[in-house]
């Protein structure tokens, strides 16, 4: 489970940093990647990246400004020709379904796959038997949603190692205890799934907050996860400057993290006045919570499993 | 005078190739230039080039598909941030109205100069006392346009060295006979405005030609221009294919080229088949008109002067 970053700078594309869109890579657990934001150029990015559109099941959009949807057409029209014929479900604010059926409308534009979009409201916004998405209104001059992903535990390991000691053969009896059931041997002896289940994995949790002013609703979101994902357009000597334009700054998102007890914090969304001084700003989130990375395009970090 | 190509492919991006958009330099003219077309990733191929959004006071639109308008909205908002504070007017067929209003409604996008935005028919879809653009219908899956600029025949110039030879300093008498009107000097003496006038300057014309099929319309929009850019998707073995998506092949532009008696043609928005080939679809193409180049992103041809 990797975040890459496809586009990781404010407002408008720079030479070093295009606009807003990362990838969260499910391969190894659903065998599909979900897509957060896509700024124009999002499919151009793809192509000089690891992963293909159509591996791309689902788009998560956390707000409707230009830096964070224009590329969204030119992804799933484009998307048809690159291996994509599985259904794309594209989840953002009311507006989008407005936006994209307007956009396809005009341009008469086909897919060669189902497209559902669905206009989320705070809460679940989808859950699986593998996964559960929430997301909660943030804090800027638009409605903006950040994202909670939560990977369910994962199923209990059976030790088949110690059922063939037993001269149990793999076949329905493995099913059964792995089912957690109880299971009657020919010879009468029961034998408890208890005894040979591992404990459950861990699921790891990810939060991704696009556009936003420092909240409170950043801290439950996310609260406790292993990796969060947080805008910070300015400089803390530019805190006014991001409370009037509803952003926020390196250190405002090294303190959600910090008060949210993360593992990991990413921040990406910076503005390109900073480009000679990046460094600065890492640093003063770093004062304040250690463990934070800073977003490069065509960077990805693990989502680290949880101590 | 030079066509710019910012975007030389067809249907998607590829390394080699954005997808369409190109820019006539008027800035000797007018001081400023034009844009045709506005596939994604316009924004981005200006950056890398010579011109600035700025400078870009006039769009014409072929068609609506996406290749040629998803970077339409980015091109428009970023270009308040780039030193575009002048009127821009956006010429395109109709439905390019609601794609900008909705997508701009949407994403809350506000510019900080004029936006017009003209739904063009056929016939003059401009002119001023320099430049007429006119546009014709071609064949296409769509509705799309083929525009003819022409540039007027310049002023004539004032022999100003012949005035001065007879003792007239530059002053509200140049400006009289630079009108063409006669002057009569304080002495009695007349002075005719034909005899200190060279003769006027041939204006260029040029026709940029979208997507389309081979037909009557291109050659009636080409004849006689100094530059015809055209599509070219496909290569002559595949005709019936370049028929059933409503576009041509380079042999077909070439004939265009060779029935409008143009001075120069250009071929362009080829399809990423043909990358290891595109040598051949020039050689096919100039078999027909020698004069003609194949685009790539990034170059420019002077629209030669008539001869």
């Amino acid at each position: 489970m990797e975040y890459y970053f496809l586009g990781t700078g404010a407002g408008r594309p720079s030479k070093q940093r295009n606009v807003t869109s990362g990838i969260l890579n499910l391969l190894a657990e659903c065998g599909t990647c979900w897509l957060f934001d896509c700024g124009e150029g999002t499919q151009h990015q793809l192509m000089k990246s690891p992963y293909k559109p159509g591996k791309i099941s689902k788009v998560f959009v956390t707000h409707l400004h230009g830096d964070h949807i224009f590329g969204l057409p030119g992804f799933l029209t484009s998307r048809s020709y690159q291996g994509g014929h599985s259904k794309v479900t594209v989840y953002g604010p009311p507006g989008i379904q407005l936006f994209l059926k307007t956009v396809f409308q005009v341009s008469e534009s086909h897919l060669d796959y189902e497209l559902e979009v669905v206009e989320i409201q705070e809460g679940i916004v989808m859950e699986d038997n593998r996964f559960k998405v929430e997301a909660a209104m943030v804090d800027h001059r638009i409605d903006s949603f950040g994202y909670r992903v939560t990977e369910k535990a994962g199923e209990r390991p059976l030790y088949a190692g110690k059922l063939k000691e037993r001269g149990i053969a793999p076949g329905p009896l493995f099913a059964q205890l792995k089912r957690g059931e109880s299971v009657c041997l020919e010879n009468g002896e029961q034998l408890h799934a208890k005894d040979f289940l591992g404990p459950a994995v861990t699921g790891r949790t990810l939060a991704v907050i696009g556009d936003t002013r420092s909240c409170a609703r950043s801290v439950e979101l996310a609260q406790d996860c292993d990796l969060l994902v947080h805008e910070a357009t300015f400089a803390h000597r530019h805190q006014s400057l991001a409370a009037d334009y509803g952003h926020s700054t390196a250190v405002e998102a090294a303190e959600i993290a910090k008060e949210a007890g993360v593992q990991k914090l990413v921040i990406t969304h910076l503005s390109s006045r900073y480009q000679e001084e990046e460094a600065g700003l890492l640093a003063e989130a770093k004062e304040i919570f250690p463990e934070t990375y800073l977003a490069h395009d065509f960077w990805g970090t693990a989502v680290p499993k949880r101590k």
